[in-house]
């Protein structure tokens, strides 16, 4: 048998960054100041943005240098590894070939790292001792809080009340890199007060949050804001996954003829696809790009292509891409990751040309196959990995039954050891679905901003 | 730079574990039987143990072939990498070299699968449906609970009540790979029974966990107890970790002049260093060999070497190694897999032969060195594991004041993905140390069996 595990060593790690601006099928619309209704120009994001990541936002260069300082913190456990799912596949009794792209092994356990390092980097290297970010459930502030801690810079964190209260561990992880981390919404922020005089007990939202992040990074003359996801920058960052997993595909002779993953800002799943989308648009390779997202949150699949806000504050600039509406609220369902209203432009530009594929998937259907995945690869994904799973064992099941001997990788974005408490709701049978009614969306996106 | 992950091949993983019982500088004095006084025989262990294990616990073979199945199910994770920590030495400022053989990969975090892998695979091939066993905070437990259910043994676990309650992930875990998990003192079995009759809100503790476990498995038909260390054959199913190392260091050009690691029971540390331990027996290299404690249970550097009682009830077999008394109870150290009376035999003849050097830290200064790790390395690790990465870190600082350049093994035991509730006690200011007054130890060991 050969090996299950393809390991890239360190020396032959890509040095560059794949942007996929220039090879998209057709031009990205740029994101619109809603002020004015023009186009943002690098200005309009100094403030909260070093200027190295507003040039990599905006760059038609297809590659960027992956700076030394940043390669060296990626070595702590980069490359990732490859692994081959033969003991899923054998469970399945399926001739297709399951890889999976392993990138729970960061100190983080996610993908979220490989961009928190890059854009702690060019903070520091533009001198700046404060970086203040959101989070929801908690996956995007310790990334930053561990890529922070590295770079000596101060890591100021609001995390949506509801998590805070609720999953402590997350919160804990932020502080053991030394983050502060604050419930939000807080007393800190004209955002946060306003709302707290509205209602004292406020939850909180991931809009709400951003609200009260960008409200201090903007007015602060020493601090910067972060975003894990949904930008070109972040996107352009975890690309080194894909580039790392083509380099794998090459030593194990094989080549994926379908590339599965989860969607909720859409960064993992750009990194996992994007290196291999080009073949696919010059026609050189017939590669089935699927991604998965939750039917409570069906951004892709039943979201309209327009411009909205980023957020439920209106704060941000517009952006063209898939939406439920910026007031939208998914039901409360496990993968916490995947409950955005929008997606990244570039993905959302990739559906619309039909390149890649959306598909939604019930949250019980989802944790059985992350259930099956446990039970026979051993380690347990995070609920918004068990997406990308599903679909695989689906697709999978599919070749058993016509016999097609595909080969199929999953984005492994994540591990689930903080995830437990959705695992125990899921085998104690108390796990719902949520269908979404049309008349939801309909109203939800009703009042979009008049941009097209 | 050169690499700081090398990673072995699956085909060159070693294919028999190495039994350190013919290389012993002295025999290994027999397990008693506490009835008659007599060593045991296998037949005394038949009910407990298949026959396999039971052969394994007293063979005199050099090695000892690793099944195929094993083999195949160790691919899912195994080899585990070794990594050169080159950011602690930096931090650091030392000549010395620190690498760290890495065990937190595995599926349920820790070394632990490497002989729950094999315990099950003996009890499947004698056709055993059912493994009963019990675990403190969970490790153990949810390492057997995956190695059960990939050979579709129904796994039984009796876990301590104060852990059931205070750490529900660890308990999910083991239901999410199907095991059935009771809080201990349960109403399942005598023993359960009588303590709860005399309290019945009582925390338990692994001296009852291990009674309730051992009598559902004695008098079963179809089931078989397992443990988690200690006995000679949880030794040697480890000891893949310390032979993979030395291949690892063989391709790195590389030797320790020194292991570090934690010692609770005494597996993952036999399973790092035996394998180095025969060339020092041999006198064919100069390894020190450091094995840390907690100050709050320091069995090697403050127990007595004498016949003991593995557990509280004294049900099991009579042990000859350093004990503080099995009546012993240690303070509430967050370091919950190092809070055992005692130690495996093997380690400790190597401590009463001056080859293993004992040394006990507090948890202060333990978790001081932990988040060190986590700010330099990234991961985080389990306080258990952090014991070891205390001691490496001392020596490389010894080392920047002599010049030296050491280069240091540690022994990366587990990831610390459960225990952030301790991370947060430490980092809060909230943890204490606890000194052990030497009168509490006496009293412990008063009552000693009168076996020498």
């Amino acid at each position: 048998m050969d090996e299950s595990k393809i390991f890239l060593s360190e020396r032959d790690m890509p040095q560059a960054w794949y942007n996929i601006n220039p090879d998209l099928p057709a031009p990205l619309q740029p994101p619109i100041h809603p002020g004015t209704g023009q186009p943002l120009g690098p200005e309009d994001l100094a403030p909260l943005f070093p200027m190295a990541l507003i040039a990599q936002e905006m760059s038609m260069e297809p590659w960027i240098d992956i700076p030394d300082d940043v390669m060296e913190i990626y070595r702590l456990w980069r490359p990732s590894p490859l692994h081959r799912a033969y003991a899923l596949e054998e469970h399945l009794g399926t001739p297709a070939r399951i890889y999976y792209k392993n990138e729970s092994v960061s100190p983080a356990g996610s993908h979220k790292p490989n961009t928190a390092v890059a854009q702690a980097y060019y903070n520091r290297e533009e001198g700046i001792p404060r970086i203040i970010t959101e989070t929801g459930a908690g996956q995007w502030g310790s990334a930053l809080s561990f890529a922070c801690c590295v770079f000596g810079i101060q890591c100021e964190v609001y995390m949506v009340r509801v998590s805070y209260d609720g999953k402590p561990y997350r919160r804990l992880l932020m502080n053991a890199w030394g983050a502060e981390c604050y419930p939000s919404p807080s007393d800190r922020t004209e955002a946060g007060r306003s709302i707290l005089a509205e209602d004292p007990d406020s939850p909180g939202s991931l809009g709400i949050a951003i609200s009260e992040a960008v409200e201090v990074a903007a007015q602060a003359d020493d601090a910067k804001y972060a975003l894990g996801s949904v930008l070109n920058h972040v996107l352009l960052h975890q690309t080194i996954v894909g580039l790392e997993a083509k380099k794998q595909f090459e030593m194990a002779g094989d080549y994926p003829d379908m590339i599965v993953g989860n969607v909720g800002g859409g960064s993992n799943f750009a990194g996992v696809c994007f290196p291999f989308v080009k073949e696919k648009i010059d026609g050189e390779r017939d590669i089935q790009i699927i991604a998965t997202e939750p039917t409570a949150c069906p951004t892709m699949t039943r979201g309209i292509y327009h411009y909205d806000f980023g957020d439920t504050a209106e704060l941000t600039p517009l952006l063209k891409m898939h939406t439920l509406g910026h007031k939208f609220i998914p039901a409360p369902i496990h993968a916490g990751g995947l409950r955005y209203h929008g997606a990244a432009p570039q993905m959302c530009l990739l559906v619309s040309q039909g390149i890649v594929e959306p598909r939604a998937l019930h949250q019980k259907e989802v944790f059985e196959a992350a259930i099956t995945w446990s039970r026979t690869e051993g380690h347990l994904p995070a609920p918004e990995t068990a997406h990308g799973i599903r679909a695989a064992i689906d697709e999978a099941v599919k070749c058993r039954e016509t016999g097609e001997e595909k080969c199929i990788l999953i984005g492994y974005s994540g591990h689930g050891h903080f995830d437990l408490a959705a695992y125990d709701q899921y085998l104690s049978g108390n796990m719902v679905d949520y269908e979404l009614p049309q008349e939801k969306i309909d109203a939800a996106v009703a009042d979009l901003p008049e941009v097209e």
